[in-house]
């Protein structure tokens, strides 16, 4: 550390030890609050707006029959989300943060929406169990339009969500092979497939795996497995870290995307908040070589960005801790024996 | 259950996975929709306004040495409390929570604020150790009060906190006769102490526990060992429950609390949510006598309430996740295959 940065590190400290209560009795809400202000350099630390951007793409994977849902629900599910009726929308409206919805590349007809950014590479990414899910090209433009996107982001605290059936898939595939594990470690039930079904998955993504080396580098990884809304996740997530963005960190398929961003740009990890723990098989093991533990456990499973935006209440009262809460000198309180 | 019972829990259910994400994937929002659905008798339920009571009193086995902090701090920290200081203020504020305090027997002068709810039974319980801290009738005063402040909350939800140094000691005692377990099974280490200062404690508490018979009724033990914001908090919980609040169990000496209230009247359990895994040793013990499960285990030890103003957005998401959220019908959204 510079000595700016240790001495920042030391008022920091000071200064969540002489707030009006036991030390340490707030538990993570106080390492919570520590990384808030290492993000915003400022022991007066505010987030208070919010903001989800939903990225949305189909997979060419979902016509092998990798999910308990047809390719079909991708486009309906962009629909529904602007039209304010998805479980995202709804907590987003509880804590008041904005929604935009990302087209990065959804199978059907082109959607018109006033609400929809549009950043189609093509409808669906091509069948990953047999050939490159995108060119090195769409993988660029996917990067880059992500970058865009998440630098413009105007919200204290930015929350990535994600829809897409069959990205379960291409998330399990991406971490198997940047980890260097076996993909059936990281496959699970995505929105519920059945013991059938999900024995059907798993030897479809083995076919998949297979078509590369154990372990591939990001890049490589991304534009072999997908998906368009993956890589442009990964690439806001880089952005909004960039300005300063509390940027939180969704379910399975986003902290795949977060394992992406932080390969590409180690920088960018300082900003993530992990905010749920998902009950995807294969969330764990993520998590796991990152170091991180999510601060809610849920049992949820849905994507969206829901899980980010439950944490983000927390986020707020850990920064309106550090910046508001009576010091025992300044409230008159006695300190312990 | 009654037919009409029967009936709103199969139209409960069907509502729940009539919303457009797969079954079950949103894990435990969905069961606390599930919940406050039944606490408002309403398939429409809306959980939007939030208020916190933190009821205070102060322990005349402080005296003993049970806790790190000096009898002095309960007073001091009310004022805080008044003055929007407090750990519990500033997360109050963030979600726009009304904050009411209830001096139930502060050490010291009497506190003239318009903001302070008077019910002082005494400057103080006698101390525990040696003698029952209050008496029957200010025992049934405290209970009659609290019953009182909780029918008269104007709020969705309850959120129920205290402050009094050495009330770990307290909600220990309580708990542990209750349930007929050993003191030393619930005793932690409150507000901080360290090794040598818990084995003081814990000692002190054996001391206490030896007075009575291994398990005693609920009016008993609180009777016995105190405390007033304890017995106040209990009566509270009944009467928000009767009045149709959820209400929102803080950690370990809330849950105290609460486990007197469900013993006192059974019916008030249906309205209590579990907000926070505490981490002082003996929460679990009671949460587990209850078969409860709390929605955020954050590491926190403060009290206040604060468990429960963290969990409040879960709550409020929850409800409007079932009011709010299209159906695969009405979205027209493709169901599973």
């Amino acid at each position: 550390m510079t000595l700016d940065a240790t001495r920042f590190e030391a008022e920091l400290t000071a200064a969540l030890n002489a707030k009006t209560k036991p030390v340490g009795s707030l538990g993570r809400i106080e390492t919570l609050a520590a990384t808030i202000a290492r993000i915003q350099k400022t022991l007066q630390p505010r987030v208070e707006t919010c903001s989800l951007t939903i990225f949305a793409a189909s997979h060419g994977m979902a016509a092998s029959g990798v999910s308990a849902f047809s390719a079909a629900v991708t486009q309906q599910m962009v629909l529904n989300f602007l039209t304010g009726g998805a479980a995202a929308n709804v907590f987003a409206a509880a804590i008041e943060a904005n929604v935009q919805v990302v087209d990065a590349g959804v199978l059907g007809e082109e959607i018109d929406h006033p609400g929809l950014i549009k950043r189609r590479l093509a409808p669906g990414t091509k069948n990953a169990i047999e050939e490159p899910a995108m060119t090195r090209s769409q993988l660029e433009q996917a990067l880059s339009a992500g970058l865009e996107i998440g630098q413009a982001i105007d919200a204290d605290a930015a929350c990535f969500g994600e829809m897409g059936i069959g990205n379960t898939s291409s998330a399990a595939l991406i971490a198997a092979k940047i980890l260097g594990r076996a993909v059936t470690d990281l496959t699970g039930r995505g929105t519920g497939l059945d013991d059938q079904a999900l024995h059907r998955k798993a030897q479809l993504l083995e076919t998949a795996a297979a078509r590369t080396p154990a372990t591939i580098d990001v890049k490589t990884a991304l534009a072999e497995y997908g998906g368009f809304e993956i890589a442009m996740m990964s690439g806001a997530m880089i952005g909004a870290a960039q300005t300063g963005r509390v940027v939180m960190i969704d379910g399975f398929i986003a902290t795949a995307a977060a394992l992406c961003a932080i390969k590409l740009d180690p920088d960018c990890e300082a900003a993530f908040v992990y905010a749920h723990q998902s009950a995807e098989a294969g969330h764990k093991l993520i998590l796991s070589a990152l170091n991180a533990a999510p601060l809610l456990d849920l049992d949820m499973r849905l994507g969206e960005g829901t899980g980010a935006l439950l944490a983000f209440p927390l986020v707020k009262a850990a920064a309106a801790m550090l910046r508001d809460m009576a010091s025992f000198e300044s409230a008159g309180v006695s300190g312990p024996a």
